[in-house]
């Protein structure tokens, strides 16, 4: 199809879509004449996928860029690719300078994901992220062991098992690859989002007379 | 305590806590002569949140001073804060340019939330998240229902009853709010990690026997 069609099926302005051209993020189509290319279904995909990462994983083009380099690899296997997708996926990102407290949080992260008995990178930077929060959470409330995050590590178990064999059935290994990244991009927002609104609904609850009679009702 | 020992206490260098209290985010100490303040326990509390709000939740100054500005607003119930520290704690936020699409999705997320029983503000931002990562599988995979989202609400339901229930006993009510905000901004990063951790276990699991290959060990 010619840039027009590409641009109104995907949604994606042609400004931007010349965009990703120049910067390498789509591959050129096939020369049809001067200032005329034909474009495929690899490039609706790509497209769409780029707007995803853009726009619900708000990642840069720097960050896009990795993704896509991770998914077109072919000699990575799907699970690294998974990492690689990961480690470009942010914000969890090792820190710069890394304290002495942060270092102990960090080995205390790593027994607990141990104790899971969960195989994951030694180098996944999620591991970070988790001791970030930790040590927050002992400079805020004292002494807090890694278990405070157990209920939190159950739930993300349950849901990465369903996530995870509920990729398409037959698949071509870019499918697979594009499926993963989305899955954790769109759902990691929409699992964020889901637990805002759920806390403001038992926020609601626990707090529901204290609204009411700020609304001037009378309390039930 | 002088300003030294705030630095000390709270990890915060003291470059920073001068550009704190220039910009307003740490209110002033108790002057004891010229270039000596004196800085009590709020000060430390709050020094230990904007440190959270800007190394864990990643929040820029601006959006650090509108979560502080609905905690300090007395007059705000407990409830609302909650609504207004969501409101600043992004990346949820309205689409400056709202479509066709995005508005049939966020009926549909609208309906989806009214069923559920869920008490939550119509403006909440985070309705806006969900409708965008459904429009967003909507276009990558076809016709999708809100009802894709429902083993993610339970599990933010459990969350976030857990969550709002288990705050500090007796406390003021700087003490709640406060720890409603680290509790969302906190646990939200673990809560994300450690999905990623899981799916990365998972994804072992699965393609496991590809993983070994790669490192030429045989097949288990």
């Amino acid at each position: 199809v010619r840039m027009a069609e590409l641009s109104r099926t995907t949604g994606v302005p042609v400004a931007t879509v010349k965009y990703y051209l120049r910067e390498g993020l789509l591959p050129p189509g096939t020369s049809m004449g001067p200032n005329q290319a034909d474009y495929g279904d690899d490039h609706t995909r790509r497209l769409r996928l780029i707007r995803v990462l853009r726009e619900v994983g708000e990642l840069g083009i720097a960050q896009v860029r990795q993704v896509l380099e991770a998914i077109d690899t072919e000699e990575v296997s799907l699970h690294n690719v998974l990492g690689q997708a990961h480690h470009a996926l942010g914000p969890t990102r090792e820190p710069n300078v890394v304290s002495e407290e942060l270092q102990q949080a960090k080995a205390d992260i790593d027994r607990f994901i141990a104790d899971r008995g969960w195989r994951v990178s030694a180098e996944a930077p999620a591991r970070w992220t988790l001791a970030e929060s930790l040590l927050a959470l002992r400079r805020l409330c004292g002494a807090e062991g890694p278990e405070i995050f157990t209920p939190y590590a159950e739930v993300a178990d349950r849901i990465a098992a369903a996530e995870v064999s509920s990729g398409p059935e037959v698949a071509s290994r870019a499918e697979t690859v594009e499926w993963m990244v989305i899955g954790t991009v769109v759902y990691e927002a929409a699992l964020s989002a889901l637990r805002r609104l759920a806390q403001e609904h038992h926020s609601a609850l626990q707090f529901g007379r204290a609204i009411d009679q700020d609304h001037g009702r009378s309390p039930r």
